[in-house]
């Protein structure tokens, strides 16, 4: 991991919280945990005048309320959330942005209308190819000034769990989160899940904003058009055993048998094991994995029996799903800096 | 301000969760917004065994579960609280430990049981001189394995809005601010407000601790016993005007009138006024201060009418309070880089 963190990302890492990691041993992230990723100003909004607008190419405009939403059947999904860019930092050479370490995530139980029935609602219309989210944080990246937006194909649109979400583990969306609407498209990344939603449009041609057309794409070189950032990869994270040293997070561990523990998730499909090292990645062992409160979308936990004797360990953690997708040693690089799923990695002392 | 950051005070920074400025235009900062300093973990506390103890120089120790405090009268203070170390980037030479650069605060209403009575109520002895809190979280400092643990003399602790709060803004408090309990001292810095508090000792000496002894003391040099950190000095922040640029956070605002606005306070004594200057500190505005809703220890608003016309401009606010304390226009230096109350600082450029 390189040195020298630049003011321009501590201004970032200020503002965009990462979740601690000894958080992952609460199945359902408390608000205020969870990871928040906002690119421009957190928006204050007047929840009596907002609406949200459905238009384009749709046979019947609608304006909706917030109470309109609340009125209608609701739907609940756990669902594990995590940024492109998690895991960051820990990429050479360094890519310039929000430098996450491995706090970009969280799993919470989002609750508001599934978003299908109301593009049928709306009458979508044969010649739509996309539908577009449009949020109210408004600012400029890429020399454009923009409010955020990011569309979906029309399949993904479609799906059946993903919701238009108005709270988060059983209250009203905070602030942060996007109150009081937000897009929640569960086993993608997070910036797929525009936030302080404010105008769904069906359009006839692909969406060409910033952050679907130059940012959130998998490139080697600027001049590449490269790949959309969709699915999670699956990943594997350990709550950090023992007790840290305040500044360095140094860990220090009591021997004797040490429980490891964490969560594991793969937007791609089912996690299928979670393995563990003791011995920084060179053999490794089967780590249990406990049954799941929240359904597909919700991370997996994991546990392991370490019969931890003094020493010095680089401890190690890697998930597979049943999709045959495994955690990589080595971190991938890419311009962004995206989805970089290398297996997790603490050092601890064990003493006596 | 320095650059090069290092990956250490990184890893602080993903952990301890600033408040995005923006979020100066709350009147009581929502959960999930407000900061968070966490030295160690955060504890993961069961509250049907956790009890909290009253001991030491007691006639009658005390051991009162949740239940028990949550069945006596209750009192809400709305407090604003700020890291002792609010603002330690801006100082020069740089000083290592957590990176906060202005986020560290928020505003809270806080409820609980008043402290003194649990005092009166354990017996406190005549030879006893201070009282320690001590807290579940555990780790390393100053090389001394410790639980985080204060003390307070016993006029600060028999003040009669003095808390052990269990709940922030009407919910439970979460996990990242104590659960199930909390000290609460409005108008100190925030590593008075011993979180996860487990036991309330009365001593017949002063504490001695790492946080006490050597932490937050106001020294030069390192031989020093140094004045403890103690009062919340008075400061004013404003809420960034404009959008902003995604990675510099560089600000544009659109020429006409524009409503600078933000927060004031001090521990020491009641805010008395809020200058603004828009030529980065040369000439001084009065601003107009907003009626406050929550109190003696709530943070006060204010707002100033700018006229802006297309140029560059250093934005500039400073508060005063009754006591006659004033914010300096350059950082004071410490060996701990604590009580950095400049003046804020925000660079805009007005367009067209």
């Amino acid at each position: 991991m390189s040195e020298g963190i630049s003011v321009e990302e501590l201004q970032l890492a200020a503002r965009n919280h990462g979740m601690p990691l000894e958080a992952l041993r609460f199945d359902v992230t408390p608000v205020g945990l969870h990871y928040l990723l906002i690119h421009y100003d957190i928006p204050v909004v007047d929840p009596e005048t907002w609406t949200l607008e459905i238009d384009g190419l749709v046979e019947k405009p609608l304006s909706l309320s917030l109470e309109d939403l609340r009125s209608r059947p609701s739907l609940e999904v756990v669902s594990t959330m995590e940024c492109a860019g998690n895991g960051r930092v820990h990429i050479e050479p360094r890519v310039v942005s929000q430098p996450w370490l491995l706090e970009a995530v969280g799993n919470a139980r989002w609750k508001g209308v599934a978003l299908a029935p109301l593009l049928e609602e709306a009458g979508l219309r044969d010649d739509a190819v996309e539908v577009l989210f449009e949020g109210l944080d408004r600012g400029v990246e890429g020399g454009e000034e923009q409010f955020y937006a990011r569309s979906l194909s029309l399949s993904e649109a479609r799906r059946d769990d993903v919701l238009l979400a108005y709270e988060v583990n059983d209250v009203p969306l905070p602030p942060q989160h996007g109150f009081p609407l937000r897009l929640l498209v569960p086993g993608w990344y997070g910036m797929t899940s525009v936030k302080w939603l404010a105008r769904i449009t069906a359009l006839d041609t692909p969406f060409d904003g910033y952050y679907q057309r130059r940012s959130y794409r998998l490139r080697q070189q600027e001049d590449e058009v490269g790949e959309p950032v969709s699915w999670i990869q699956v990943r594997a994270l350990m709550a950090p055993p023992g007790i840290p040293e305040y500044l360095s997070r140094a860990r220090i561990v009591s021997a004797g048998e040490c429980m490891l523990e964490g969560r594991a998730w793969s937007g791609e499909a089912e996690i299928d094991g979670v393995e563990v090292s003791v011995d920084g990645g060179q053999t490794w062992a089967g780590a249990e994995l406990v049954q799941r409160s929240g359904g597909r979308w919700a991370w997996r936990g994991w546990r392991f029996a370490w019969n931890a004797e003094p020493g010095e360990y680089e401890l190690c953690c890697r998930a597979r799903d049943d999709a045959g997708n495994v955690q990589p040693l080595e971190p991938p690089w890419n311009l962004g800096g995206y989805v970089n799923n290398a297996v997790h990695r603490v050092s601890v002392t064990v003493v006596e």
